[in-house]
């Protein structure tokens, strides 16, 4: 084992990753980024309409090679590195990203008729134009089927995968006659290394069709055909395409082609495996098991815990999915998110931009909220500058800031705006909680858990907990080669089982951020205020007179602004 | 008439301004300003507590001589002035501005003992070192005389007289000992022009004894010794020293000494106006009369009405005073406000900075703001930055911003803040016509009424009323020179009462703004918006569930979007 290396491929939004690891310890010894070559940073948009966000499948091809390519130059650098020594691939990658396809397999992109039409193309996760569809599907389930919204947190939401077919067949009937069938890319990229584009030999991951198109084991699979004949009965057809098995990360998708092998460099026959969304590579790629919970921290989060398979787990209202197998084979995946974090930042930063362009950059805003004390701004705000994805699943919120004086400074705004998005993370993981999964471990990964240690210590704060950060700054592409050493399988030299893989292969740094039990006492205070606003604001069911919040807040500035 | 002048004195924040004005008809002929010496602008403060602000009164007795003389030297450009053709003088200035003098009515700060001592100088009206006094004042009226409370709109303010002299007894009593007694710098200044500072001889002005010192005559003038003893027993030989009687504007202070007239070369023995607040003389400056709000919209507002003196008033609860006399002699004067106003767009503007500074001036951000569509931003604010003066009566309320997104703009935030205001602008008429005092008219004077026609046309479609702008530019000077006028008398060329000399003597701008009918559509729905969030942040009372704000915002949105 010593001397062998897997290959994880993590497609983002903008660009694709190769990232080449040592399977004894995870080391990774190279890795290369290739940027998408259509569209603006490989998103197509459509100046008529901001929803819309396409990709061309060609450049997931093309990322194949130039980013393994790259990957494997730098690697000749490592003494112990050979290609002949890669013993699997993994694939992980954006999502719900579907993609109409012929009966081949092909992308009707690749046809000339359609080359054009981005309605051809990849429908990528944050294309927001199935809004209508989305909650045609959630109504038509609240009435036929509860059970699929029990699953998917009480909403289907405008970015997944049917909700984004749906709407293709109400504004371009012929693409969607054109296509045979649609495919998540996730699932598609590793049917294309390994040969297997054939719809009927194509395998399907559990993770995009449990999360994204209410695939459960309970109704049989995808759908039933009498649901999605009251939605449209075009969809029934569609249906017919789709298999009623999904796979897990265990399962390989099939070996390496020899085309694919000769053009790389890497030996052919070799497994790889399902493909999964990045977020939950990136789960594996920070460790996670039951008891730790994965925060994904960037422009958005994702927020994922795995609970075992045999455990009875109820239901939990407002969590985006809850599917067997999604993250780690055996156990429940579960994941929960937050619509938008470093956005906001980004928000307040770039249209805002307090204080000019200088002074209002993130260092500089965050040099001077680092000044402040909990509470000692007076400010409280809502993070729902993008919606609300855990627990209140609502699209249709927006954020506030509350506490303004006639001296509120941006960096007492920033600190705020950070405070919020923390109280959010801290509703997410008391829900966790409540239904019985408990969190002993936080760890962290993405951008903002590297970059801003305020922020960490601001989120061990209002949580409680001790964050811990990931090793890797690649989770997602490391979780990818994790998988590829699973479904190499230990004789080759890699892992009989996850939880072996990712014992060995994941990590945390030795930097960790510790609750100041002031600080937690502070913030205890005033997240009762903000779950007050959240409760008030965001559900139905709660009235309250409010007279309190705005004094409460003063008391605990002047309280804060004393010490 | 058609050749005799008055002058206004009129002693702001920062300097004092003389103005003088043509009798027969208003015309504004030669003004001068003089800024004060002392301090930061005029103001002495205290780098350890924010809550200071002071006037060394020297600067009024310089303001005097600097300021008429100025004024007197353009005068005489204009071929039909001449010094001795002025028939009286007026004065208004800042308040509740109280100061300590000694039995002679010299300040203390004039002696060598005194002189670095800020608890000697003039209390300005901004000054909040005395918010645990009002809160006691409040609570014991509450619990002793309520019927105090109710003239005052239910809260004596830390800003006010009583509140100001309680202070300076527990901080520094040796100044409060040294004090034969306090005097509103409105009666001080005229009782120096007319040689009657002698305690016993000043006459104190209804204005601010009535809307600062809780004067009425229901109760026989300042209040009784047994709730002055419940205070502290000292303020019931304070107020021996204090009379029984208050004085409207329709009185002279006295004439004009020998001493004055020789410094200013204008006639000795002209009468000088027993003096009143700036805001009170710039409605009068504006036009007032039943059935016209005059609003002076500046920092902050003062939105005043005056009722026949024969009407059936009621107490107005959160209305700041209602004194009979006040503004107008025979009609009561009814004061109302909001704490800040361009202090919030200012806030915005000079701590927040948006887009840097030259993007973020007010000129580039109402050019912003100027392309949006009532609604079209989806935000709502709270205009609250400084508390709420009317109705709320609450400095302890904030501000908020509620309806961010990822795109929202800094013009939107700005517009947002204007329309705030004006939504808190409309409280307070709905809340004057509630109890019956019609409002027919609504009249605005200030810098923003002037410099932002923007503002003006947001506020008309906000109030549903047609806003009219004082002509002058200088109410309060005007309305003072008026007073002048009055005191004068028609024999002296003036004018026998303030109904004629309001008439002959202020006007409107031609330029109107009229309330568009669709916008007033779209704020009205707005506005029940706001009501909602203004009674459930700022009353006990109500309590409710605000699931639909922000849904009914972004509904508004859309629509405007869709124009």
């Amino acid at each position: 084992m010593d001397t062998m290396f897997t290959i994880g491929l993590d497609y983002g939004t903008n660009s694709v990753r190769a990232l080449i690891v040592k399977v004894k310890d995870g080391t990774e010894i190279a890795s290369c980024v290739w940027s998408y070559a259509h569209g603006d940073a490989g998103v197509v948009e459509d100046p008529r309409d901001p929803n819309l966000a396409r990709q061309h499948p060609q450049d997931y091809l093309d990322g194949i090679s130039a980013s393994i390519s790259g990957a494997l130059k730098e690697a000749g650098q490592e003494p112990s590195f050979s290609p002949d020594r890669v013993i699997g691939i993994g694939v992980d990658t954006t999502g719900s990203t579907p993609l109409p396809v012929d009966k081949e397999g092909t992308p009707l992109a690749f046809y000339e008729y359609y080359k054009d039409n981005p309605n051809a193309y990849a429908w990528l996760w944050k294309d927001h134009t199935a809004i209508a569809e989305a909650e045609l599907i959630t109504s038509t389930a609240a009435k036929m089927k509860p059970r699929y919204l029990a699953k998917i947190g009480g909403t289907y939401s405008s970015e997944w995968f049917w909700a984004k077919i749906l709407h293709c067949l109400k504004v371009d009937k012929p693409v969607f006659d054109a296509a045979y069938t649609w495919v998540e890319i996730a699932d598609w990229i590793p049917a294309v290394l390994t040969g297997t584009t054939l719809p009927e030999k194509m395998k399907r991951g559990v993770c995009a069709a449990g999360h994204k198109a209410m695939f459960h084991t309970d109704w049989g699979g995808y759908p039933e055909p009498d649901f999605l004949e009251k939605l449209d009965p075009a969809l029934v057809t569609l249906r017919k395409t789709l298999p009623d098995t999904a796979y897990t990360i265990a399962d390989a998708a099939g070996t390496l082609t020899t085309e694919w092998a000769d053009r790389l460099g890497i030996p052919s026959g070799i497994p790889v495996a399902v493909g999964a969304f990045d977020a939950h590579l990136g789960g594996v790629g920070s460790g996670i098991r039951p008891g730790v919970l994965v925060k994904n921290i960037g422009t958005s989060t994702c927020d994922m815990m795995v609970a075992p398979g045999d455990m009875k787990l109820p239901d939990i209202p407002g969590l985006c999915g809850i599917v067997p197998g999604s993250i780690l084979p055996g156990d429940y995946g579960l994941e929960a998110g937050q619509s938008a974090v470093g956005d906001i930042f980004n928000w307040f930063v770039n249209y805002i931009e307090p204080g000019g362009k200088d002074a209002g950059s993130h260092q500089a805003l965050t040099r001077e909220a680092e000044k402040l004390k909990p509470g000692e701004s007076g400010l409280l705000a809502l993070d729902w500058n993008n919606g609300n994805r855990t627990v209140l699943v609502d699209q249709r919120l927006t954020g506030m800031v509350l506490g303004l004086t006639l001296h509120t400074t941006p960096g007492e705004i920033y600190r705020a705006l950070i405070e919020g998005t923390a109280f959010g993370a801290r509703v997410i993981m008391e829900r966790y909680e409540e239904y019985g999964v408990q969190v002993e471990r936080v760890v962290n990964c993405g951008g903002i858990s590297i970059k801003n240690p305020m922020i960490m210590q601001i989120y061990a704060d209002v949580l409680g907990r001790e964050m811990e950060i990931s090793r890797s700054t690649q989770t997602g592409a490391l979780g990818s080669a994790i998988a590829g050493a699973v479904v190499a399988g230990r004789e080759a030299g890699g892992y009989a089982t996850y939880g072996e893989a990712v014992a060995q292969m994941t990590g945390v740094l030795d930097t960790r951020f510790t609750p100041d039990p002031d600080n937690t006492a502070v913030y205890n205070r005033l997240y009762r205020l903000y779950n007050q606003l959240h409760d008030v604001f965001g559900t139905r069911e709660y009235s309250t007179n409010l007279f309190n919040v705005m004094k409460d807040l003063l008391v605990i500035r002047d309280q804060a602004r004393k010490q």
